[in-house]
């Protein structure tokens, strides 16, 4: 790992044609210019489906959640004067409703057809209402502090997310600024963002414990191009790490007021409040040319990304404070791993590409979205995980079906949580999931991810829109075709950039260029110059095959395992896969014999081993545990993320390997 | 392991002879009767110096803190009203004075010295004096509850801990009648479990969300003979477990309100809670003759033991909320392994071991003494761990002096904490620690512990004091050697009943009797029948050279290593014994290569590895970590319980070994 990375220098301005506007995130200055909903659309396969439950089943869903559980009633009991009685959920509630109304908004850019776009924005309007008719004349909104009985506005910056709730809503309204031009979500927004300003400016004090406003913020300055709101994320970033907020039990760190953010060496304390302020300490340097600040960002990536991430991209190691681990702490059983830090590790990881251009930042996005996104929902739709484990050990109980579920149980995905933020993030990430896949540079087009897909824009300035389209079975086929549909204005020579995932390792994938040559490629991005015409087709041959991992021996969780991925994704051993009655602990692997596609699933060659239980567990090696040993078989492994979709069970990704510990007791088995 | 276990049939009473009064626990019903201060002393040794320190420091310390954290002073400020404005510390504060309390009457008891004697119970009786005198008419006593401006009364059964201090006050009230035949602290402590009887009774409803109350009330009972305090003890046993506490987010389980104690089959939640309640229980059955009561704790300690506790005897493994971990969850590093759960494990098996004469108890009283309750306190006895973590990964930061530190830190000892249970339940547990070395059953005296001892007490009833002096350099070396200073009445034969540990393994260890006869023996107990004469000696050789021990497999986070043990000691690496700069993560060790003792510590076969860090932790076995390894050479383990007491350090048990991920390199390497 290379602990050094060189401060890029910002081009003045982000290079490229004329922009594509419907997007998450804008940045003035950056290598690589985003695609957003206006100039990529998934057209099915992996991801297609998620999209289309999404719309489906998610959004509906989280609606009606947020009406049994009083939380968009919170808003109308402000406005009847009866909210501090009536109150319910927890001091973030309102960012929920303000989560689900981005998810509707670009859900709404992404639809095709005009009745389902219009019956989006409809719901998009009533909803806004709602909110809107709370906000006090001078801007504040918050349903929980400021009115007779109830605490006073900014009583508690360490806990009551009073930022970070305008955070979420200064996001949403930014997506309507950049899908519909405006709208009353993005009036409510700006109001919100108006008052923070004059209350939290340059002769202010104060960030909030939470961080979120300071992204939301620099988004809200692009998207209207008033700089002040910039201003006041550089504020809230340079202000923090100097110990404003208390001491609390978890320590500064926690909340990441223990470091200037410049000087921080790695991300810590709570995940998704680490990434989020790192989202908004990138946005900022990336407006403010501060290159010294994105390399702190990016050297805090590089770090914890070498050591306080899981394979699956899952950040955050502790149930305590939902933080992370100190370095090579990621125990495997009760791995938290939350979703939505997995939704702002993605968020954090596209700001980096976009300023950087590098292909890592990509890869990160690819892992985390097929095992930390992909594994939240349940088929259906309509439940969720919100920690993410490794390593299920006893099988979960069934959620309540009309109540909300603890956060941190892990065995069943469950429709809503008391504190419910997973289930409106990724439905808000599906939603925008296009905007992730491209990007372009001024000379070129940019594919960071694989699906089947249809980006239509202009490769280099004033040259036409070029029209691609990306053919796939991936990440099951490492099969990828994307045909030029309509190519720039005839002769004009463009570059097509395709990432090589990192996970394929050296030498392993090959690209066939529109002439017929082969070449063999490794890591990193490829590229393909040439006057494309219709027609042309270039095919990027990545590796299927199921491979085993092994982890750093310093990750003492899982020693003596491996792990099965094939492509991108992770693999895991579930009991319902093993004979009656097995649980996942008995589980060993031959490291020796390789795995094998079987459709969707992998097979690998083990056995479930018996063990007697002594009433001690520590024993010298003679006394150790002379069980007999089952002939070793084949064992099927299915994806991660599909797990628990089939009622209780036990699940692991981490497979102990039958020539170590046991080598010897499986020498006088039945092998 | 035998998961059955026979419920034992309750002799009508505990047999023996005149009973030894100065005992923590003195069931009516045992198979054992405890032996306690007034028939018990260490004279030297591992835990004569521990007494020493514990008397010449700890007392006064733990006084100082409780004095300067204002938790004393809450006392008098319920006197002159000042109460609730001024109130300090949590809500549980008041149960670390009786705690400290306790400790004085017990160290009042042990001494010889008769100033030294008055001197210790002159402070006692001014501190009881403190306590008493904010005891209100009808015997309530709690400094956070009940006064105008703070909540009523039992209000927060769940968190306000009222019961549970009463508990303590009872405890220490029971160990003055016990050692002084009553007293000022005696009576404040029989006035408030008669107020908790007219209050909880039969008539009433209600639990303490921490146990602790049970078995204090049982001993009470004991004590004063009494019968209601053990029916009130008795109701609220048999009430926990119907779900009368709420619902919290970490479950029922936490305070052992989610399933009746009869019915449950392991320790869960909260392992202080879960360990005091079993305490209660065994308390209760032992009094009402309640054998499936009794069977039911026996076997929820033998699931704990072989699957929930730590090779320290430490339990709990969450930092979460301070549970038990599910069955093998025990993550080395951040273990939680709480002082206090130590010293509740001890009075857990000790009930046991009176209960049942089983030498399984005494084992992992043993275990735990030398690994959780000698490694909290530093050496000066002024600073103590609150959790017990096997792996340290970053060194520590020095705790500040004068103020509180947070609890669950485990660099360095702290001289008091925010919740500071654990310093004065280390100097009670230290205080009365020769009650815990021997018994007697009515045919002879049984000795548990081994230490520089003296013990006089009747073996067979009628037949006269028996004086015996135990000679031993334990743990360090194996021979312990016990000589009859005084027999019993001339030919009148008893019973020296000697444990032989479990750890030792069957067929290591060997028995010399009087008349030089020489006989294997293997764990459990080995008795010694005869018509002793004075200047008898019983030899007993236990092995003292260290060994390699092996996890259970299912224990993940310790997959594919070793610990070291020597007698019941376990070893560490640590830090300050590495090259400089090195840390713990590199440590390899070669199992093949026995580990020898040099003095007290232990040299193993090993090397320090290199490791070049990777950008991304997970590869296939082929790219993984061609890391040089230098020469194997000597590497230094310490007793854990010493660790931390050189300055910042970090720190591992479970030694990885590398003839297992790292075989193939260090085929390549210079071993």
């Amino acid at each position: 790992m290379s602990e050094t990375v060189t401060p890029p220098t910002f081009t003045s301005a982000t290079p490229g044609a004329a922009p594509s506007t419907a997007v998450p995130v804008q940045p003035s200055r950056s290598a690589l210019r985003p695609l957003g909903l206006d100039a990529t659309a998934i057209t099915g396969g992996f991801w297609g489906e998620r999209q289309s439950v999404n719309a489906a089943a998610t959004l509906a869903h989280c609606q009606d959640w947020l009406e049994r559980a009083g939380w968009t009633g919170n808003f109308r009991h402000a406005v009847t004067g009866t909210l501090a009685r009536a109150r319910r959920g927890r001091e973030f509630s309102d960012s929920e409703v303000y989560k689900l109304l981005e998810a509707l908004v670009w859900e709404a850019a992404r639809q095709t057809d005009d009745d389902a776009r219009a019956e989006l924005q409809a719901r998009c309007d009533e909803l806004s209402a709602t909110v809107a008719a709370a906000q006090e004349p001078d801007g504040y909104l918050n349903t929980r502090f400021g009115r007779p009985g109830q605490p006073p506005r900014y009583s508690d910056l360490e806990w009551g997310h009073e930022l970070y709730c305008y955070g979420h809503l200064i996001q949403a309204g930014v997506a309507q600024l950049r899908t519909r031009g405006g709208g009353p979500l993005a009036r409510t927004a700006i109001r919100a963002a108006d008052h923070v300003c004059a209350t939290f400016g340059a002769d202010g004090a104060g960030i909030c414990g939470h961080p979120e406003i300071e992204t939301a913020l620099a988004e809200l300055a692009r998207a209207t191009g008033e700089p002040l709101y910039l201003e006041q994320a550089r504020l809230f970033i340079e202000r923090r790490g100097h110990g404003t907020l208390a001491d609390i039990e978890f320590g500064r760190a926690y909340y990441q007021d223990d470091t200037p953010v410049r000087d921080a060496d790695t991300l810590r304390g709570h995940a998704v409040r680490a990434l989020y302020l790192a989202c908004g300490a990138t946005d900022v340097a990336a407006e403010t040319g501060d290159g010294e600040l994105l390399a702190a960002v990016e050297r805090q990536w590089e770090r914890t990304v070498a050591r306080r991430t899981y394979i699956t991209g899952g950040m955050g190691a502790h149930h305590r404070d939902e933080s992370f681990g100190e370095d090579h702490v990621l125990p495997a059983d009760r791995a938290y791993a939350e979703t939505c830090a997995g939704v702002a590790s993605v968020m954090l990881s596209w700001r980096l590409l976009l300023a950087t251009g590098r292909a890592r930042y990509a890869d990160l996005i690819e892992r985390t979205l097929y095992n930390v996104i992909a594994a939240s929902p349940a088929q259906d739709g309509r439940a969720f995980f919100y920690t993410n484990t490794l390593h299920q050990r006893t099988a979960g109980t069934v959620p309540a079906a009309d109540r909300p579920s603890p956060r941190a149980e892990s065995g069943l995905r469950a429709p809503w949580f008391a504190v419910s933020c997973c289930p409106t993030n990724v439905a808000r990430t599906l939603a925008l999931l296009p905007a992730y896949l491209a990007s372009t540079d001024g000379g070129g087009i940019q594919i960071h991810q694989y699906a089947p897909a249809r980006i239509e824009a202009e490769a280099v300035p004033g040259a036409g829109r070029v029209t691609l389209g990306v053919h796939t079975d991936y990440p099951y086929d490492g099969r990828v075709r994307v045909v030029v549909e309509a190519p720039a204005t005839p002769g004009r020579e463009w570059t097509l950039s395709l990432r090589v995932p990192g996970w394929g390792g050296p030498r392993t994938a090959w690209l066939v260029e529109p002439d017929g040559t082969r070449r063999q490629v490794g890591p990193g991005t490829v590229h393909v110059s040439r006057a494309f015409e219709a027609g042309d087709e270039v095919l990027l041959e990545l590796p299927d095959a199921p491979r085993f991992v092994r982890p750093d021996p310093r990750i003492d969780a899982v020693r003596g395992c491996v792990a099965v991925e094939r492509g991108p994704l992770v693999y895991c051993a579930e009991s319902a896969d093993l004979p009656e009655g097995a649980d996942v602990s008995h589980v060993l692997v031959d490291p020796h014999a390789a795995p094998r596609n079987e459709g969707r699933t992998v097979r690998v060659t083990g056995t479930v081993a018996g063990h007697v239980d002594s009433d001690w567990p520590y024993a010298p090696e003679d006394e150790a545990h002379p069980d007999p040993t089952p002939a070793f078989g084949e064992l099927t492994l299915i994806p991660y993320h599909t797990w628990a979709n089939r009622g209780p069970a036990t699940m692991r990704v981490w497979l102990p390997t039958a020539d170590r510990a046991d080598k010897d007791h499986l020498s006088e088995g039945t092998r």
